[in-house]
């Protein structure tokens, strides 16, 4: 199952951090942007050429000691679909640097549908009888609002391709409670219950390690419920956004974790692509930056976390 | 705001529904199909191609009777960002016909990442000073989960563009009810109390015939709960899917109208885009069998909603 791959890469770097890669054009160097510019002219296709630039210096500076990076997609789509084609080419070159990809889209819909998002960003496509991969990537977060036939169809290219999903249960934002954190009759809050459709979606799907392909976004801006969590779908791999630029910090992130430092992985996006700036760098030094800060990470979240073993 | 430009569409047309441009490969007939792949290859674009020649067929023999379409962002991504490209391309094509555009994405986030989605689907993006429109729809289909921070930024970019939202709500498939139909110790059920977030949203986005900018998603396959909610969310315009190959009938759809048979719009998308299959043509057909479907539609709703009036 897919978190076995992501398993295996977060104990052989001893890194449970993954780098979101969620690129505005305002984050980077303006050197990298008007080189683009004077080839694409001011233009979307521009403006994707100088995200991919920048996505491709952060990879190489950090394919060896992070696992995995989690693009979102919003920030690509905003740059229409050249900025789409930035991400497809991002996920390929994470890909080709041996990084578990994470595509942050948070997809959902009813059954009929959610196929085609489970071909495009999980599976492939058929054209003329050929499979062809639209995005490629190894696991994909997704909203279950829509309950278990809007989940089953990942589940199917799941098992097949051996990829995950991430289901969002708490999310990290400020008003995540408004409707999560609500109590139902049945004796659980909302959040509580998609944790539980989590576990059931997932039993088809076990992993070596006791986490099945079915994963959860679990903030660390809410420790509490994190802990809560962890103990409540021990099967479920968790990806923790809220570390960093929203708040958390390695002693929230940390309730995430089981006894052997596994089951979470832990996400920065602002913090180590605008890394330069805590740095006293320039923002030509963006790439070492991030660099810098993956490794601070690292050493943070470890510091709690101890070593991490199978 | 957005909806009253809907609204007027509908009013004008006497159609209260939309067209669901949910285009596979599959629906595509082989004339087109062949064309597009000796000029592209059997390639994603080639297929992408073919999805465009398709829509805008469907789109030319629509566009004076039928208000709105609606994209589902799912099969364009299947396509990779060569669909993608389609779906703008579709986008700038009904909208220069005259057709109100509702793309189907559900898009969810947090706060900042939620004005990416925003800047994207709805408003602008800025690049090097220039705003340029990056999939310039009229509306976003998008889910509330994550709560009102995740809402706000698509707020503002209504108010600023006359653009709307529709809120996911009551959805037409058949697991729907396995969370949203859950009971809350306030008495209302989830998909209850996401409506009345959806007409706490509005009250800032009023439009003169007394509905806001920010919509709800409320299937048809779900006719006494889309009656509940009808009364409960009186400023909210509904976007009802599930309406013939879901299995809803007109029936079913009228008690998302108000007394003007205003306050909905119905969508068909296979029943359209597939016509030609139960009216005994060929599939080089498609275009026109879409027409004598969206009139056939049309001519159904109106039978059980009577004139719609302002």
């Amino acid at each position: 199952m897919a978190f076995d791959r992501l398993i295996e890469n977060i104990i052989k770097k001893q890194n449970p951090t993954v780098a979101g890669l969620d690129p505005k054009l305002d984050y980077v160097p303006a050197s990298v942007k008007e080189a683009c510019f004077a080839q694409y002219g001011k233009t979307l296709e521009g403006a994707a050429a100088a995200l991919l630039a920048f996505n491709k210096a952060i990879i190489d500076e950090i394919y060896d000691i992070v696992p995995a990076i989690k693009p979102q997609a919003a920030y690509y789509e905003m740059y229409g679909w050249q900025g789409v084609k930035a991400l497809a080419e991002t996920i390929a070159y994470a890909k080709s640097k041996g990084m578990f990809v994470i595509t942050d889209g948070k997809r959902n819909d009813i059954g009929t549908t959610m196929e085609a998002y489970a071909a495009a960003h999980l599976g492939t496509t058929d054209v003329a009888g050929e499979g062809i991969d639209a995005f490629g990537a190894d696991a994909l977060t997704v909203n279950g609002y829509l309950g278990t036939d809007g989940i089953k169809p990942l589940l199917s290219i799941c098992q097949q391709k051996d990829k995950g999903i991430f289901v969002l249960v708490k999310t990290s934002n400020p008003s995540s409670g408004e409707l999560q954190d609500l109590q139902l009759i049945n004796g659980a809050s909302v959040y509580e219950q998609m944790g539980k459709m989590c576990e059931n979606w997932g039993t088809e799907l076990m992993g070596k390690y006791g986490y099945s392909g079915v994963g959860a976004v679990v903030g660390a801006t809410y420790p509490e419920q994190l802990a809560e969590m962890r103990q409540k779908a021990p099967h479920t791999f968790f990806l923790v956004p809220g570390y960093g630029a929203q708040g958390g910090g390695a002693n929230d992130a940390k309730n995430a974790f089981d006894k052997n430092g596994l089951g979470a992985i832990i996400n920065s996006s602002r913090g180590i692509m605008c890394a330069w700036k805590k740095q006293g760098l320039t923002e030509d030094d963006f790439a070492a930056a991030a660099r810098n800060e993956a490794i601070r990470m690292k050493e943070d979240i470890l510091s709690v976390v101890g070593e991490i073993k199978a």
